[in-house]
């Protein structure tokens, strides 16, 4: 059996997994991506992580027949370069090309992480054998990766699938992370969502999540949210029930739009509270058009190793002779 | 040269044409489509628009090497059926395959009318060789297409592309022509707006739209409200302004989720009044995420020729040895 290797390369940390064809991971590596350090630390760290995968599996990487990186912005797929990546503060870094000359004589595949992990899903996850897919990933921010006919969606600059910037709300919409507003990602991102649930803790908001991190507003996570809701708190259930609103109002114009058979999300706060399907297929089945409500909405499969083998697929897509 | 026949199958008219391989229309036949004397009546009617077509172009329908046809409704691209189309009062129509019988041995292509459009658009018209694109078009209702790396996008059971019905007021929404509230149909899809200005004029409200119909509510139009608005007229501008920040705000959604290269707005009132082009580029430059803002916002090169065309393109590929 032909493997693989992939690579899930984020802001923070850099996970290399070896893949078999059939999608098992024979052995992974965890390092942290360092951006502060610069691009050739960070390519070295990357080195590192695929490294450790392969001693993991007792394969060397001599013997992969190629290499996948999933990489946190927007790629171009043809000249494999990161357009941009503002959590690495990288601006057109031709990445394709220096992973090449590290690693050849291995074909290189790159893309963006959400749409290598909608891909891992769909070869090897909750997707599988779904032609007509959306996933939407749920974490800092919103984001998405569409399957069209089998095929991913990249757009015309590899931009496509930012759903967590579509615009929910076009009048007296909150802030998102990226400084529009009324984005869908403003309201079930956990970064905007934690930011306006700490400022109203500071200006006095009586809440139960400010016991679960004993006094340290700053500790307040989506997660914190999430098991105040759970234990009753009123606010902390206000912002649970607007984050799943806005979630199974994305997921329903998303049916709507792109008709797909299934949806699938993920994200960390999804795995803890899977009651989060549940409330966006209600969406789906009550707000989509009539013809698209048969989609069904499933949790991701494939958690935090979507990426690594979306990539390594990528990789055997480009590997075939 | 190989020529084919494309047919627009409307609710109203049906319209064919006789197609060279170049796009160029050699002839044309325009026929009222008469659903209520029945189903027989309705295919009697293509036949003869067909014939009509023929006749102009000076061809006989036996030389020709494929039949598209663009229905008003959802259609099965693999079975060829019409699942439902409620302006024909139709569900599961084998189209298709009366089609087949009718025309044997010619080839039949079956689509959806206004996907058909933007076929027929990124074939021969304003979005020729952009393999990403989106087709806005507006009429009674909104209706879009959407081309993803070059490939029509159809849904799991062929009812992609309806970006009227995607929620643009979550809150609040006026009600669209679908029964549900809040589309963006509702604000910028003929049926919706002329209903709702035309309760507000029977209620009192003072406009010049109704002296441009001699004093007949049930005749103010969507242009008619367009032509007040030249005009300086107060309500009616208000009404055009909400039209154009709908179709801004929803061409700009389309741009953050799909990145097309290009967005093709078509429709009689597009044609008449091409400053909605402006209008919604604005808004795509100010609301879009910034890696999708590139794309350009065009109109309609083909208008009422467009499904024909796209359908005499789906047959063509049909056709293909």
């Amino acid at each position: 059996m032909r493997f693989f290797v992939g690579v899930d390369f984020g802001a923070t940390k850099i996970r290399a997994g070896v893949v078999g064809e059939d999608g098992r991971i024979l052995g992974r590596g965890d390092v942290d991506t360092e951006p502060r350090r610069g691009l050739e630390a960070v390519l070295a760290n990357l080195e590192r992580a695929v490294d450790l995968a392969c001693r993991e599996s007792g394969t060397p990487l001599d013997d992969a027949s190629g290499l996948g990186v999933a990489a946190p912005g927007q790629v171009d797929r043809t000249t494999l370069t990161v357009v941009q990546a503002p959590n690495l503060g990288w601006r057109h870094v031709p990445l394709g090309a220096l992973l090449r000359e590290r690693f050849a004589p291995l074909p290189v595949a790159l893309q963006n992480d959400v749409k290598a992990a909608a891909l891992g899903e769909q070869r090897f996850g909750a997707g599988q054998g779904v032609r007509d897919l959306v996933a939407v990933f749920v974490g800092t921010g919103v984001g998405g990766g569409i399957i069209a006919g089998g095929e991913l969606v990249d757009g015309a600059t590899g931009a496509a699938g930012e759903v967590g910037h579509l615009v929910y709300r076009p009048e007296g919409g909150e802030r998102c992370s990226c400084g529009a507003y009324g984005h869908y990602e403003a309201y079930a991102g956990g970064a905007a969502v934690e930011q306006r649930f700490r400022q109203r803790v500071r200006a006095g908001l009586e809440t139960r999540a400010l016991e679960l991190v004993c006094g340290h507003v700053d500790a307040i996570s989506l997660g914190t949210i999430f098991e105040a809701a759970a234990r009753g708190d009123g606010p902390a259930r206000e912002v649970v029930d607007e984050l799943e609103s806005a979630l199974g109002g994305l997921a329903a114009n998303l049916a709507t739009l792109l008709n797909p058979s299934r949806i699938v999300i993920g994200g960390g706060i999804v795995r803890k509270h899977p009651h989060i399907i549940e409330r966006v297929e209600a969406c789906v089945r009550e707000l989509a058009l009539e013809a698209a409500r048969g989609c069904e909405v499933v949790p991701s499969a494939l958690w935090e190793d979507a990426a690594v083998l979306g990539s390594a697929a990528a990789a055997a897509a480009k590997a075939r002779p």
